[in-house]
């Protein structure tokens, strides 16, 4: 089975968060490798995340747990643990090991929460740059970024542009638009107004769960798709009773599921970190500066470039990965870019692991 | 300046809902009229509302205040007040003037609230027909329908095949598809978690006021299009200042707009009674029985039917009215379709007056 390894890098203050905030605690960035290393050290792909996920992106002989991307990157998988060496980070400001408000602050038992400095997608790929530094590469094989972690593996490239030989962009932007900043803005307000919230100082026996559940039920309803539910769900009928005065009883098979998905869910995400990496996310411009995409491409030291996504995605319409296409093309680098048939709107990536591996295992080949 | 009247009929017990309740209590539905009904009473037309507005469609000189189709309904307006006699009825239901669970028991000072029996559109329908009866009138000249107010429209002439010569069908659908279920589910469950809510029991002085206002955010979202925020908003920056610990600082116009938009909102739209409408959105189905559409539509006894509608409706996709409109045709009736280059989303019919107007003035005048 897959030799895997959890490790972490300590970054020395002080670390210049983008908004000027010099932090004079140390940071932790915790990651994931699977694999192993050759000795040319030219095999390592790094995979940037989602908002969600941890670094815990495939299980191994050491965590048998499935990782959040298990079907695709394991031995003799889409992205083969036996070929690459697969390095998986938690982001800076999440909660599974890396800095961000759910971290104590240094000799205390008191959590930064709010005081944390602000998280920029920026900030994340910044603090990447130690954990490959440590491992030794110079040139990553490949950078894989899907959805937010898109963004990151793009600001990567732009801070260090020879970074990486290759890049795959996964349902992504290099800026998001307004329709999926009204819906993460609302999601935080759902969490922000939940009265556990407490202005982010919450305990930890009384989180703001409702808020939590709230804003994840908005989640599965905008990451997903019409069509997938349409085929799925259609308008089946609930088979558990309800009553005219009970508006939480349901009429419907897609509100069950809704619920389910819902009530089951004790997160073990941090609210704060949601809070925090979502508004990244809103946040984030590439062409910050007024470059063009264009002129910001030309700079990126990058061989291949293929780029994924679906259709009905509304955090990231594959509009979005057009204009990114279009960009790359007219920098005459070697770009492709496929709109893959999955159903799962924005999630797809996550599920239809059908569609998605055996493009990136193509591409790795290449 | 147009003429208009608004007046009520009381429909007396027992009024047997759809569920199967029968009601002992006298029903109440308001109505206003615009415009003259001529001698021969063939120059009516009743237009069927959203889940939202009242029966003022239109300024008059009686009550100035302008309608929520102001642009449309009037003299020399697109439904020409001078030339139509314009019937707009408060849905049973609502809290309009209209009866529902707003409204107080015979002689107490205590509101039903959850005890009125669950409202369908079937029984919002049927509701409707003492009004026409009262106006003397056999045959309308055109039903119009936008919205939840066209699944009414179906449902009146499935149970009055003659009540009306023509019918225009506005963004709707004869059953609403999963989701559209889902966006209204949540809605629900963001005012019923309000703790104001109080299962239906809450103070006139202590209303979930903020339950409400989430539920607002979200259709504001899902009742206009991406296209026509890109459009307007893009990524234009707020010029409010910001604090980056203070989660309700906005950083983009469009969460100003949302905030405005919200906060603002102090509805006189009761709690409960949005609940029952909404619901009462989701389990309309006009196949009920297992007939099949065109079996339905065959009884009708109508002329003429248009059918109009936009891109990008989350509520009521195009694809909703195509079903129609294929069902219409394979009964041989005279009916028309069309896509209306709008980019208001949902909401078009309610703020795109310039591109409905003529379609409807022009169905009118054929």
């Amino acid at each position: 089975m897959n030799h895997a390894s959890k490790k972490y890098v300590a970054i020395e203050p002080p670390f210049t968060f983008k908004n000027g905030d010099k932090f004079d605690d140390p940071l932790t960035i915790v990651y994931e490798t699977s694999g192993t290393l050759n000795d040319k050290k030219d095999n390592a792909i790094l995979v940037t995340t989602g908002l969600s996920p941890s670094a815990h992106i495939c299980s191994s002989s050491e965590e048998t747990s499935p990782g959040w991307w298990e079907k695709i990157v394991g031995d003799d998988k889409y992205i083969d643990t036996r070929k690459y060496f697969v390095i998986c980070i938690n982001s800076l400001g999440s909660c599974y090991g890396s800095s961000g408000p759910a971290s104590f602050k240094p000799d205390t038992e008191e959590k930064y929460g709010l005081s944390f400095p602000e998280v920029t997608i920026e900030d994340i790929a910044l603090s990447m740059k130690p954990v490959i530094d440590e491992l030794g590469i110079e040139t990553l094989n490949t950078v894989i970024g899907p959805s937010m972690g898109g963004m990151t593996a793009m600001s990567l490239v732009k801070q260090f542009p020879s970074i990486t030989k290759n890049l795959i962009l996964i349902s992504t932007a290099a800026s998001c638009r307004p329709f999926s900043i009204a819906l993460r803005s609302l999601q935080r307000l759902l969490i922000t107004s939940d009265q556990n919230w407490v202005e982010g100082k919450y305990q930890d026996k009384n989180l703001p769960l409702d808020g939590m559940k709230q804003a994840r039920y908005l989640g599965m309803i905008t990451y997903r798709s019409p069509t997938e539910w349409n085929q799925r769900f259609g308008r089946k009928r609930s088979d558990k009773t309800h009553r005219a005065e009970d508006f939480s009883s349901n009429r419907f098979e897609i509100q069950d599921y809704l619920k389910k998905k819902t009530d089951g869910f004790v997160s073990d995400f941090d609210p704060n970190s949601y809070l925090y990496l979502s508004r990244s996310i809103d946040t984030f411009d590439l062409m910050e500066g007024n470059e063009s995409l264009e002129e910001i491409f030309k700079r990126f030291k990058v061989g291949r470039v293929l780029i994924l996504g679906v259709d009905e995605d509304y955090i990231f319409p594959f509009e979005c990965l057009e204009e990114v296409f279009d960009a790359f093309k007219n920098t005459a680098k070697d770009v492709s870019i496929k709109k893959l048939p999955s159903l799962n709107g924005h999630d797809s990536f996550l599920v239809d692991h059908e569609n998605f591996g055996p493009n990136i295992k193509k591409f790795l080949e290449a």
